[in-house]
């Protein structure tokens, strides 16, 4: 596969620019490409840029509002839940992000829950503004109906992403954000490409037979609940995917489920929805309202130095702490850019050429 | 194998008088066995009365105190943490949910993060305290180190449960409740029992390769996060579990990873410990700080059903609501009784004669 190589802000501004011809204000445009660059920099080349025309084909079905009136619906002192109106996820996740923050600042911590929005990009972006301020974050957002519960052969649960991140002191922040599917979809997107078979214990086909041929999804397949298969715990990948359900889709009056509209324009949402949109969880939870955040840092360095620094089957292969290899892409892609796979460029100047902006190249 | 059927108040009665003989008082006593015995009503025999002469064989040696003075050491109005001055974690871990449960009242949410304690029982037990109070219950709990992180053949992690439950209206509440490893460690203690070899995916040995021998923990081995392998996801598990260990331990100022506390009496703790006993990190949400409670009753009760009628593999083995088959073993036992593998009675008749207590039959 060939690859052209850019800086973050060429691709920054480039989206901005996509953003705001949509009709999005300056800062939701500036915002949600923030987002997106973050995870091309982040190495999560699945939820990044590549994704942009995504958007802007849900936007031209009205499925996405560039001018939404996000709003609190319903709130006490540590909670609440946002009404994003058919926005942009990643502006509405953010905004409610903030939100929790506030709470917490006010009464050490704030938690919530969110319906009317659309895909929020990766879920480390939210939980690392908490971790800026000395809190923890946590970020979990339901999606399109992709896994099938265990001994189910139907798709009744998305991918449904579940991310914590703990503020440390010498050591960067542990990130854990994780699919709560055997597989993230975004694998099964490369292996797609290259055609390769997958892994068993990743997809099924229609019968709920165990399948290695990475474009079952098509022909009526599921991915499987993390664990893989009941012997191996998949009902816990099952529960903690029905747990990102009900948190962002029936606490905020979101859908959930079968009923969660696609991620893709070419795919109607069910005709019968039980909800608005697609719902998040969003929380932060001050440190110091537990104990003092230096004597936390302190004990969390320990922590990481001590896994760090565990007896490996292999010698080179040492303990990847959350968050470790994704930070070690952003610094290195903040330095030497973001090699984007030439399809996603060809996509990206054809939706340039669509909406009459200069081309990425 | 041969057992005896008890009623579950003989069990607690009996349950009770052995905390009291500790020096437990009535109340604490009295709660103490309601949480050991709903382990055994509900079918989770390994943390059910099974354990009651590990906890008086811990605090024989001083390392449970049977009259703790459990206070909150820090708070702000949504956030507490609770040192348990080395008591029952029976007790302990209701009386922080308590807190959290006021503190929801108070402010829509609470969340209480605990050190000094021991092993908690069950952890449906707590978060089902909020159940019936309308609140979304939240239960972690950190324990001595059995689980190796992906790449490593060092135990430095318990199974770390996690428990999410969310009160229902028609149906009963969605529980889940969840070792964040492969197989939970009960599971292993049934294998080593029979000895019957575990499937692959669930240990590793000394050397980090899969095995099968359900005794390998003797030897050195592990066993090995949710996930099984890296290809299947076990990174996710071992970020499952560190979360626990953080949320628990690291946030309240007890022992974490490998520094935590054997439950066995015959291992003595490590002689370096990062903080005190170990440590459960405990939530409530008020479900109408977000949404009036008997919409999400309704939109619960419309996933329940959705899941319960979804298409299978084999139609004989529907989709597995999580928490339906422990209360149907609780609905069980309660009519029909407890039944006790014949080697636990006669492990707790033997405590009631070194107590000087009646026996149990």
């Amino acid at each position: 596969m060939s690859y052209t190589v850019f800086s973050a802000d060429t691709l920054r501004s480039f989206t901005e620019t996509v953003f705001k011809s949509m009709g999005c204000s300056a800062a939701h445009a500036s915002l949600a490409a923030d987002v997106l660059i973050k995870a091309d920099l982040r190495g999560i080349d699945s939820h990044g840029v590549a994704r942009l025309s995504g958007y802007v084909r849900l936007w031209e079905k009205k499925r996405i509002n560039a001018t939404p009136n996000i709003r609190i619906v319903h709130e006490t002192a540590s909670t609440a839940t946002i009404d994003g109106d058919g926005g942009l996820g990643l502006v509405i996740a953010p905004f409610a992000m903030q939100i929790a923050m506030q709470k917490a600042e006010n009464c050490g911590s704030g938690w919530v829950s969110v319906r009317n929005s659309n895909h929020f990009g990766i879920a480390a972006y939210h939980t690392l503004m908490a971790v800026e301020k000395d809190m923890i974050g946590f970020a979990m957002t339901n999606a399109s109906p992709l896994v099938a519960p265990t001994h189910a052969n139907e798709r009744l649960l998305g991918t449904n992403p579940m991310c914590y991140a703990f503020p440390a002191g010498k050591y960067p922040p542990v990130v854990v954000d994780m699919a709560t599917s055997a597989a993230a979809n975004g694998k099964l997107e490369i292996a797609q490409r290259t055609g390769k078979p997958v892994p068993e214990g990743w997809i099924i086909d229609k019968n709920g037979q165990p399948s290695t041929n990475p474009h079952e999804l098509k022909e009526g397949g599921s991915l499987v609940p993390l664990g893989s298969d009941s012997t191996h715990g998949s009902h816990k990948g099952f529960g903690l995917g029905a747990t990102v359900d009900i948190l962002s889709a029936v606490l905020s009056g979101a859908n959930y489920g079968p009923w969660v509209p696609p991620f893709v324009a070419f795919l109607e949402p069910p005709a019968d929805p039980v909800g608005l949109g697609i719902g998040h969880f969003l929380g932060a939870m001050r440190v110091d309202g537990f104990r003092p955040k230096e004597e936390f840092k302190n004990h969390l360095d320990n922590w990481i130095q001590r896994f760090k620094s565990a007896k490996t089957i292999d010698p080179n292969q040492p303990v990847i702490i959350p968050g470790e290899p994704e930070l070690e892409a952003e610094q290195d892609r903040k330095t030497n850019g973001i090699p984007l796979v030439n399809a996603v460029v060809e996509d990206l100047n054809a939706l340039a050429a669509k909406l009459e902006l200069a081309p990425l190249v």
